[in-house]
């Protein structure tokens, strides 16, 4: 043979020739293939499994033959034995090149493994994550050449894994000896691989070859739940996920009645601290719990959440949150230990908050930055984080603008007359009949609408008990669409609309959706609720206006909707209600819950961090409390869907009709001014 | 004019021009003159004081009219009133240039303060700790340009200060922003500078321009005894020191037996960590309360100690440092948090512990290293370190050789029938009359010796209890000079030695140094005795004789006798036992504390840790328990001076008289070989 042998990879594509005798493991490395090793290459981790392709490949122009690759020798036998390699599978450590060979890599040996989210739009996620496991040998102690057992175990993650520097905390000293020499001078480390701020360090150690994985929590720290998920950061998977209501709920409903509670109280927000990491650590024993494994292996923790809870959770007292000019302690992202914070996990568990991208617009904007990457989109898109307050980005390649508004718990079924949490028996979807003016519903927990038969059996045991979020706006919207309910907000007459399930209710008309039975009562939206949703919707769409502004557009190409209520609400019925500016209806998505996602993309690889840091930096920052024309905008995005901005798209694909219900009273922007002064 | 001023500094000599109205400390910062300055330059701190000289300098080839210097100003007029400017003194800050100037920076207003050691042959200490005190003037915040606090605090250090990438950790966060507002947004920061493996970090803020001091500890943890020296990081000074007996003592007065216990035992190793920590603890509290300082404003802590206290009071079972080869769980320097060994001063407060240089040749004696700096000495030096092991370190600018020794606890008086720790009543110094072999001694406690006029009544209180550490040598060196005991450490008859003082004692002989009284019994030299004093001695010479055979030399130019034992052996009677080798009387120098003094430079000058970790790094290591001619050294060393090596300049000043009282028994050799086993 004239030349060595062809190696040609599959799915990289990548190819070189390689003496006979190589190993796969060795060509891979040589070629910058994507091939995974713990054990370094030693036929014991099995992470290097490839499958070799045999006969003709006239794309790569290369004819396989069956013996292209050695024969299976005693470690991959004995592998196999053991464990069992699937059919096919070769080690690529043990495996040498004898002849022209194609071989793929499976994604589950790659390094780099993608965590493929499920949205079209959404990157996949490359798995990098700061924790990593390395087998190593280390040299024996010689009392000729003294040195400290850890100087050799550094010495070796340096030569047999390129990784410099790496330290050490007491914890590891203190079990060090013993370990190695069980492990007969082979241990299994798992090391963090630093950051800006820390050199890498070993996290643990095990002796010998420790088969395992090593395990990190996303956590969405919200005011009301506090959601985890723990991921393997081996594979990348979310291993089990919970939810807990935040313990700081009993100081207080929303952030600003807890910013209170910390002023009134000398030790308040002491003691709000202590709760929310109380309940944190509870919720990851839980998990931890759940999925069977030791709470111990978690060592890696991102952390959003907005800038009240990101003080509280701290230890810093939010009262500079609570009034102008809303600084921050720190705005940067924080790489601390998990016991700063007091979470029982891996004693060396590290965590890592995003950073904030304002006073008002808090680690977990950051997080749906990172999830919806505005500032890697060509066209113009709006991502809107639906909360008690509202985070908004508006952006494309060429900069991202952010502001948050205070939109208030009207959205989450709060200040509602029948509102209520999303919930079984909770009224969800509603259409009105443009003619009859007659409702129809569907309640969480059952696919049939109220006109349908069967509907009062199924929904029997939960009943219809009120209205969520998303049931409102749907309510509302119908109601508009249906000429029950003028641009301004005020519901009709019977007389005016025509039908009598709109009722005379104190000075106002309230439209009644459920007529009640024996058990429970009617269900009606009144005129406050209406004004309660105006108020809401105004917010959220003035701030987006105002962005719209800065960056000089009357126009976004795309809506994201985030959070769980985002993934909730219809975009038509939002857009009557003129929530969200006007658009292409198919171009309003719902992301899920982003900052949650967000968060496992921070934990999963380690250069998103940096990126999200770079990214925060660059954002515009807009606070909407001092911004003129946001009070312009606020009046302007009262009327349904708005008394100025024409909404050309939304009016050719739905009939908007022109009553006006106004008999000259009314405290249309009087409630308006009166919010404009709670935050979170 | 046709030139600007010239500005002269004093002790400097570094000159320049400068325009008239420069301020001297900007002419000093240009022409980088070590002038202090906390506040930066705003007359707050009156750090940098100097003070002008006027006349004729003939020298400088200047003259200094009375108006070279503008005048007082409201700011000095208004420091003078209240704290009061010395006599002659100027504020740098405030005095600007007006004519031809020489201006005198005293020593206090030098940033780095030289600490002026005692002894003509050790350097001096440049102040240079690795905690300093800034004054700062933040920006306040901006609700239109969105940061944190800290964030701003960080641009603060870097503009004002060039301290680049200054962290803080939590607690700082929690306490910063009230500060910041109280302090209308001045405050002065104490920053830890950052090394190796930590960037810098804030450790503490005050409001306003905070006027004090910032304190570390330097201590030296022995097996016997923790002393820790309290020092003023502003000044250099040693504040407060004291001594405490370290508690591990009841788990075994010896480094073996303490290891011992923690393989005897299964929490052992952890009991012991404990108490030792809790002792330091709580010998920093009582320190810092004699000096009536805030325990919390100690920052910075050195720690010093033998291999077996280094893993013991880190957390690590020593077990492996009881067998070869001797395994260190870590050697290299160590840098940790104060709360990491639980000491409750600062809680940032960080801790430094000097490398160990091998698995018996601890980080005590690194600091001997960097105390009396062999490595830049131009003569061959040996540094003994003499406890119950001595650390023996030889060299010069060439290279230098470690290695220790197991002298047991012979020198500290223990295993001696008469022994006792240095304390009032202990016979410290001895003389014997070569022609009568009558002895005269003194006590520790009594400047008077024994035959004097007074000694009795001088005594009377504290008693002639026993005999110390450097009694026992001057006794048995006395002994031998007066021709009572032989060189093979035999002591004579009665008969053979022509005094009735020599008695037998079984089937030995003793030597009575006192009668006794009414309320003491007699005070006698054993054969016993002098063959412990020979096995310790022997273990220290062969040490030092082996570094001598590896450095190729028969002879060194000086010894330096290091510890607290060290101070108070006489030379002439060290080197009449061949504790140490041949060498002029007057080249043997006691250096005190070493190690103690090593721990105050790494303490006080941070360049200080890099140089003796890279010193340490260079350092040959030699084992003598697997060192084949140890034993022929030990051998010949058990003689007084020594069987093989002539010690021609002791023999030049002292008369050795050569009798021989073998009777042909004895086991002169049979102790050294059980000996040998024993560290520590």
């Amino acid at each position: 043979m004239s030349q060595d042998p062809l190696v040609i990879f599959t799915p990289s594509g990548k190819r070189g020739h390689f003496p006979v005798g190589t190993p796969i493991l060795t060509a891979a490395r040589q070629l910058g293939v994507d091939l995974d090793s713990v054990c370094g290459g030693r036929g014991i981790c099995s992470k290097c499994q490839i499958t070799p392709s045999f006969g003709e490949f006239p794309k790569h122009g290369v004819t396989v033959s069956e013996d292209a690759l050695s024969e299976w020798n005693k470690v991959e036998q004995r592998y196999d034995d053991i464990r069992g390699l699937p059919k096919g599978r070769r080690l690529g450590c043990q495996a040498t090149v004898q002849g022209d060979v194609v071989v793929d890599v499976p994604p589950e040996s790659q390094v780099h493994k993608q965590v493929v989210r499920k949205r079209a739009e959404a990157r996949d996620i490359t798995l990098d994550p700061v924790v990593k496991l390395f087998y190593v040998e280390v040299e024996e102690p010689d009392m000729h050449e003294p040195s400290g057992d850890l100087e050799r175990l550094v010495i070796a993650l340096e030569e047999q894994w390129e990784i410099k520097g790496v330290r050490a905390d007491l914890h590891i000293l203190s079990t060090l000896q013993p370990c190695l020499r069980k492990g007969e001078w082979k241990v299994t480390v798992a090391v963090h691989l630093g950051d800006e701020e820390n050199p890498p360090r070993i996290m643990h150690v095990w002796p010998g070859y420790h088969e395992g994985a090593v395990y990190g929590m996303a956590v969405d720290l919200g005011s009301t739940t506090i959601a985890a998920h723990l991921c393997d950061m081996t594979t990348g998977d979310v291993v089990a996920s919970s939810g807990l209501m935040n313990p700081q709920i009993r100081f207080g409903e929303d952030l600003m009645s807890r910013v209170s509670y910390s002023m009134m109280n000398s030790d308040g927000a002491q003691e709000m601290t202590d709760a929310v990491r109380e309940g944190m650590d509870a919720l990851f024993t839980q998990i931890a719990a759940d999925a069977e494994i030791d709470k111990h292996l978690i060592m890696d923790v991102v952390v959003v959440c907005n800038p009240v809870m990101h003080h509280l959770f701290l230890g810093i007292d939010p009262f500079e949150l609570g009034q102008a000019p809303f600084a921050l302690a720190t705005s940067d992202a924080l790489r601390l230990r998990a016991t700063d914070v007091d979470l029982t996990i891996h004693p060396l568990a590290r965590l890592y908050m995003l950073p904030c991208i304002a006073g008002h617009v808090g680690a977990d904007a950051a997080a749906v930055a990172l999830s919806e990457a505005p500032d890697k989109s060509d066209d113009l898109v709006l991502v809107v984080d639906v909360g008690t307050n509202a985070e908004i980005l508006l952006g494309d390649k060429n900069g991202v603008l952010a502001c948050s508004s205070p939109t208030g718990p009207a959205f989450e079924g709060a200040q509602i007359s029948s509102g209520q949490r999303a919930a079984p028996g909770a009224i969800e979807r509603v259409e009105i009949d443009p003619v009859t003016k007659e409702p129809r519903f569907r309640v969480i927990g059952s696919d049939l609408w109220s006109d349908e038969e069967g509907f009062d059996a199924a929904t029997a045991v939960t009943g219809v008990t009120g209205i969520c979020g998303s049931g409102i706006i749907e309510a509302i919207a119908e109601m508009r669409m249906a000429g029950l309910v003028d641009a301004g907000g005020l519901i009709g007459s019977s007389e005016q609309t025509g039908t009598d399930r709109c009722f005379a209710d104190g000075r106002t008309n309230a439209y009644r959706l459920w007529d009640g039975n024996e058990d429970q009562k009617p269900i009606t939206v009144t005129n406050a609720d209406i004004r309660a949703i105006q108020m809401a919707k105004a917010a959220l769409y003035s701030g987006a206006r105002l962005l719209m502004d800065k960056r000089e557009v009357d126009h976004v190409d795309r809506v994201v909707l985030a959070g769980a209520f985002g993934a909730h609400i219809s975009a038509k019925h939002a857009m009557v209600l003129g929530m969200i500016p006007d658009c292409e209806l198919d171009k309003v998505t719902s992301a899920g819950n982003a900052a949650g996602t967000g968060a496992r993309i921070a934990l999963l690889n380690r250069a998103a961090r940096a990126e999200i840091e770079d990214t925060v930096r660059k954002i515009t920052k807009i606070e909407t409390a001092v911004e003129e024309k946001f009070q312009e905008h606020f009046v302007n995005a009262s009327a349904m869907p708005n008394s100025s901005d024409p909404f050309p798209i939304l009016r050719s694909v739905v009939q908007l009709p022109d009553p006006s219900f106004n008999t000259g009273g009314g405290d249309e922007d009087g409630g308006g001014r009166r919010r404009r002064r709670r935050r979170g």
